[in-house]
């Protein structure tokens, strides 16, 4: 969700997540109805699928609503497996994505450790590393115009000694995948260096969110590299966010690694087979990725059309560049005065010039053109 | 769930939940039809309330599926404070109570440091201890005769400088409360020790899963001991285990350090709305307990005319004894061959010469009780 870890005052207090504001606080601050809360902020796909919405209706879960999930999620494992090309024995189910990054912390990432992420981010990579009581090596992203690129060179060498990297693809928050050959680039290194000093190379965790909107996995670099530990998730090209479904995808030792901090049910019933049968359905992810597809074009081109600086996408949110914090503060309150809620990034973030912009559905993205509109008309 | 914390061979791996047979598992080893497998193992209801069918069938989660779950669980926050009797600040809402004892252990466990635990009890007080690096400080109840309390001054004892101690009551596997005033004279008993040696008194969590089944909460002690957290859960007397929600109740100050290590969102958006209306709702209580303790009652009393020797129980399960590990094997597998799965504890466990029985409904309750009269037959 937020890129934006909160520092808290006291000195004891961990490194957290910054909660959003809820559609609630929005609309009271901004004296809008509730109902005109628009979240642009949380890169989630605008409506979910039918079957999903039809499936719950139906109420038939497999099995009660008074019994915990299958301890084992056996269906689900197998349609992941099936869908994501890898072994049943390499998938590991969590409460979203959220759960893979905590459970992967416990199992790789030891009190005292160090982990590196290429910034900016996801925000739960530092968050978890610095509750385990790790350091975060952070190493700056190469820039715009190298399609905020990791430097390579810069993280294979925070990678020694490393227990974990970080690694996101597209990442979020600039929409762009890494270039061809670099994740390819980074493994072989770090695995000559592991060799040189001696030691385990880190494990590299490629959380691939949003993947399915490039259509393609890195997922096979696991072959070659045996601690390398792939995310994914029904939240984001699914349009399931509110299930709470993601996945790991490992090879089999390093699975069974993560196992036994695995909790005994974190996946509701109901989650566990409408997710299943989500996956089994090709129908839910190309229509959802057609209808994405089709209105980040539209935005992109609408807002670039009122003079917005917006980045190049391959994901389902933009990144648009303000020039300043400050004029990226002034459109994000113009945007919020609509009930149109923008991702902002907080003072000191690589970003803070920046707002992301998730690709909603036609009606909302009419209204954020509209208020891109009457902005470039008010500033003019 | 399980009370068997599994040993691992590897000396590196951790504690683990000893995950139980699924019922597929059941069915595949003792070649019975898979409807024919009653799980009587797991302490959950044998029904879902009606209201929670009803609501998850009517498609109104108060979100899309394709949205997050609030950031503040308001709605299910307000709805824990007023059936709970504490302030909305004073909830924490988990994916179970499991995740509520993760957080617990992340906020209040240091690795190195130390949990006491009055055993036999919850498995998962064990497993997130040692999985947080900390030491387990084991102190063994007192027998069947003492309503396996917990021995209060040895449990004061091992508090010493520790930095949780794990209570449940009434008690997992053993099915009573503590006596009245037990816990009310540790936790004096605890702050006295820490004044006198200078030290902050231990955490103590008190896990009332099974509380409404006794009528009672004892959350008003964190009045007198500010660093007492209860535990609560939809899973038991709510019937409604497979939607995964947990709370933590605690004063203000010690849900704000929790609060950083809460995920942005692990419970599923209809969990969050189901609930809510589910607390808010006294028949849903009512109507299960009602069931649950009249059923309790007609199983331990015909299970004691076969000549099982049932312990008293104020929650959904019963404790028999079947005086040796080698009696108690016996009768699991002749309950198991007819698709009765009771909860067996490992070797080595206090109550390996126990049974652990789940209240279900009248039907299932009936195979069981056939099934016991069939072995005292078969044994005379």
């Amino acid at each position: 969700m937020s890129p934006t870890p909160a520092t808290f005052s006291s000195p004891t207090a961990p490194s957290s997540y910054a909660w959003e504001a809820t559609d609630e606080q929005v609309a009271a601050r901004y004296g809008i109805p509730l109902a005109e809360v628009a979240r642009f902020d949380l890169n989630t796909s605008p409506s979910p699928p039918e079957l999903a919405v039809r499936l719950l209706a139906g109420g038939d879960y497999g099995r009660q609503l008074s019994e915990y999930p299958p301890s084992d999620y056996r269906r689900l494992v197998e349609a992941a497996a099936s869908r994501y090309g890898v072994g049943a024995d390499e998938v590991l189910v969590g409460a979203g994505a959220d759960e893979i990054i905590d459970l992967i912390a416990k199992a790789f990432l030891p009190p005292g450790g160090a982990a590196v992420i290429p910034t900016p981010s996801y925000a739960m990579y530092l968050v978890d590393t610095e509750q385990r009581g790790a350091t975060v090596r952070s190493v700056p992203r190469l820039g715009a115009a190298d399609g905020f690129a990791m430097d390579v060179a810069a993280v294979r060498a925070a990678g020694r000694g490393a227990n974990i990297v970080w690694l996101c693809s597209p990442n979020n928050p600039t929409g762009l995948p890494e270039p061809d050959g670099a994740i390819e680039a980074l493994l072989h290194g770090l695995l000559v260096d592991a060799t040189e000093s001696g030691v385990e190379p880190p494990a590299v965790v490629l959380d691939e969110a949003y993947a399915e909107f490039v259509g393609q996995s890195l997922v096979d670099l696991r072959v070659g590299y045996p601690r390398f530990i792939v995310i994914r998730t029904a939240s984001k090209a699914y349009a399931l966010a509110g299930l709470r479904v993601g996945f790991a995808l490992a090879r089999p030792e390093i699975i069974a690694r993560m196992a036994p901090y695995r909790p005994p049910g974190s996946v509701s019933v109901p989650s566990v087979a409408i997710v299943t049968e989500a996956l089994l359905d090709d129908a839910v992810l190309a229509e959802n990725l057609e209808r994405v597809v089709r209105e980040r074009a539209r935005l992109a081109s609408a807002l670039g059309s009122s003079g917005w600086s917006v980045g190049p996408s391959v994901t389902n949110f933009l990144l648009v560049d303000f020039g300043t914090p400050a004029h990226a503060g002034v459109v994000a309150e113009h945007l919020l005065r609509r009930g149109l809620v923008p991702r902002t990034f907080g003072r000191g973030h690589p970003l803070a010039h920046c707002l992301r912009i998730t690709v909603r559905d036609i009606d909302e993205n009419d209204r954020l053109i509209e208020a891109a509109g009457s902005f470039g008309e008010a500033r003019s």
